[in-house]
């Protein structure tokens, strides 16, 4: 008996399906706003990833040598496939380009509640625009997939914050803003609710805040409940820090005009951990704190593709995890049931094998509609035990007598009911016909 | 800049609509019949493969050791995966078990037309019955599949073998049983279309027939081209032979009742490679001849699960590799537009943005109805270039004048025809409204 590896997960039929109702929600939401699906490959070349985070990315990678000696690594995210897919063929394709996928990623990591070594995220991305417009689509398309979820306001928030407000505030308090990391300042503010309150001022000393600059920055980024609070930041900072304050309010009354605005709430404590973010990021939480962790998040990231040899070319994504979504959704009660559904089981019992394989080539011609019938070659009571286990609504008998007659047997799998229809009744004109159709 | 790696394709928007539309095909058919869909890891223990099909295979694997030190390698195929799975929990998993999925599988191999390192499957089997509608199910499943795709029974054909009807016959003929290997004359078979009539002969002398058993062995499968055929097949073979080409005959005759039988010939030189498939087994090809290869195939499997170390549990299956799925719709003329479709672009022109995301929000309600609207803050032209670069059915100008009286502009792409409507005309009662709908 073979075991799977730690972190990777079987998908049976049961659970699969809620999961599929889920990336479905995702994907239709992203359709709807015209997002286009694309399909990426598993492996790249290690190179690209630490081009642009350093050596010791490697370690969270499944990385190695393939057999014709080049350094591969399975993809632990899409953005940086994309933004090489975005450079190769920029120049033909029509801005902006809105693209939607849902496939799995790998990291070596500790394994954890919701967070595996393979796992699954639906990544959302328009490249090519720089408009508020566009930061706000992102939002409207991750608030319609959860409220098509069945989630509300009540569950969840998106909370928005700006890296450029940030790192402009930071150079701003600095006795010296050149002597300051502005990258390791917004780092230190995305572990802020993650470490102790000494060890959140440790980082931002090693980044050149001194102590009572630290606690300035802190106070200015914590004190913003509502718009009218940006102008203090505003304030605070230079042109750059104004300008970035600015680009964030037109975001938000985007997101309002889009629908998203009842979700959006600022947050500049918020600072997404990944260095390639550059304007508006945001994460999405638990509003009932009872999933503490971030349930996804997503932003700007204007530089990326010019980095990787294309044209400047803005871009900004959202890319929802499904183990996190999950815990929010059981959290909220609206995780879908787990369950195998099916409309009509046709049994096949004595001679009659021919006609009940008409009747469910019959029902499966109706849009959408799930049919099993005998291949076991099994009695009527191993039969109807397996269409009760599929949960069949309603089970076609197709018996020797019956049919002498021109007539199956329909039952009733919830009330036990059963009727007499004639055959001919297959197929139904259209629909989803059910056991009320023949009774 | 960075490329990708040989033999991985990137699937950009066009062509992943066309591909989507064949994996739909693949998936809804399957799921017609209950097939549920499951999901499987991309990484599994290196021993799994390499206990099955010796250390040789692992030539043929993306295999190296992850940072834990286990041999692990990325999944060359489907079947012991979910033989791993099934004896997992195959108690508690009420028979027979249809599963269904489709990814991506990965070989280091040479890269030509149809084959790559990365490549897609769609995997449908059914695990825990012998009886040949099990067979005849898979059978038909794949024919729905290829026939709700546009194909017809003048494009493809399925041909039909029976592993043991091979084995028995070698075994029968030869004038030692036990001095031949079976496996290897099957595998002799399976490459006869591949190689030179020398060549196949010296297959079948290595595994033990001389040249004039090989010479009357051939000649038996070779003369077989209808079910009557077979009289002359089972009297030259033990009672093993006949029973096999009994279930064979039962086999197909199930695939009648089941529909499939119109696409269904008998082929007993189609063999399968690989050593895990036991009874019937079969594979799909052009029946034009112009894709020269075997579009894909499947068969019975019946000892897999218990070798893996779980209850005795039958299976059969079939797994449509999309590539070569790929050059028979081509060739057929089926392979779906490699097009963006958009039903409604809503353009926003002055300060009308509420209004045009308004309009677009209620449209989006509809059911499959995907509208853009400006996200890049663009004048009229280079809005209404992009909308017909998407494809744009019908674009709704939101302009300031027209607003003032209440109206916007809809336009009809096709014919450049426009007319005005009210506000109020959005949303539509229900349906996909077109032009049409507000002329």
């Amino acid at each position: 008996m073979y075991e799977g590896l730690k972190g990777f997960r079987d998908f049976y039929a049961g659970e699969q399906s809620a999961r599929r109702e889920v990336t479905d929600a995702l994907e239709d939401a992203a359709a709807r706003y015209g997002f286009r699906e694309v399909a990426t490959p598993a492996l790249e070349r290690t190179a690209m990833y630490v081009d642009k985070s350093g050596e010791e990315i490697v370690d969270e990678l499944y990385a190695f040598e393939d057999k014709g000696g080049r350094a591969v690594a399975l993809t632990p995210e899409l953005t940086p496939t994309v933004a090489r897919m975005v450079v190769a063929k920029g120049q033909e394709l029509s801005k902006p380009i809105k693209w939607v996928s849902t496939r799995p990623f790998w990291r070596y990591e500790q394994v954890q509640q919701g967070r595996f070594r393979e796992f699954y995220q639906t990544n959302i991305d328009v490249f090519g625009s720089a408009a508020p417009e566009a930061d706000a689509e992102v939002l409207a398309v991750a608030a319609d997939a959860l409220t098509d979820l069945g989630l509300t306001g009540d569950d969840f928030e998106f909370r928005v914050s700006h890296r450029d407000v940030l790192g402009g505030l930071v150079r701003a308090l600095a006795a010296d803003p050149d002597a300051v990391d502005t990258e390791a300042a917004i780092r230190a503010v995305d572990k802020r609710a993650k470490v102790d309150d000494g060890e959140y001022l440790g980082l931002l000393a090693d980044a050149g805040l001194d102590r009572a600059t630290a606690r300035e920055f802190d106070d200015l980024i914590t004190g913003v409940d509502d718009p009218a609070d940006l102008d203090r930041v505003a304030a605070a900072g230079g042109a750059d820090v104004a300008a970035a304050v600015e680009n964030l309010r037109r975001v938000l009354a985007a997101a309002d005009d889009f629908g998203a605005g009842e979700f959006c709430e600022i947050s500049l404590t918020t600072a997404r951990g990944l260095d390639y973010y550059t304007g508006v990021v945001f994460e999405c939480f638990d509003s009932t704190g009872e999933v503490s962790r971030s349930v996804f998040g997503g932003g700007r990231y204007d530089d990326l593709i010019e980095s990787f040899g294309g044209q400047p070319t803005p871009a900004v994504g959202v890319a929802p995890g499904h183990a996190t979504l999950k815990l929010l959704c059981q959290r909220a009660g609206v995780w879908p049931d787990e369950e195998l559904t099916t409309d009509y089981y046709v049994l096949s019992v004595g001679d009659t094998r021919a006609t009940a394989a008409e009747i469910a080539r019959d029902l499966r011609a109706l849009d959408g509609v799930v049919v099993e019938t005998d291949v076991s070659d099994r009695s009527f009571g191993a039969q109807l035990g397996y269409a009760d286990s599929i949960n069949a609504e309603t089970v076609v008998v197709v018996g020797e007598r019956d049919l002498a007659n021109g007539e199956v047997t329909v039952k009733d799998m919830a009330s036990g009911d059963e009727t007499t229809a004639p055959v001919e009744a297959f197929p139904p004109e259209s629909g989803r016909p059910t056991y009320e159709d023949y009774a």
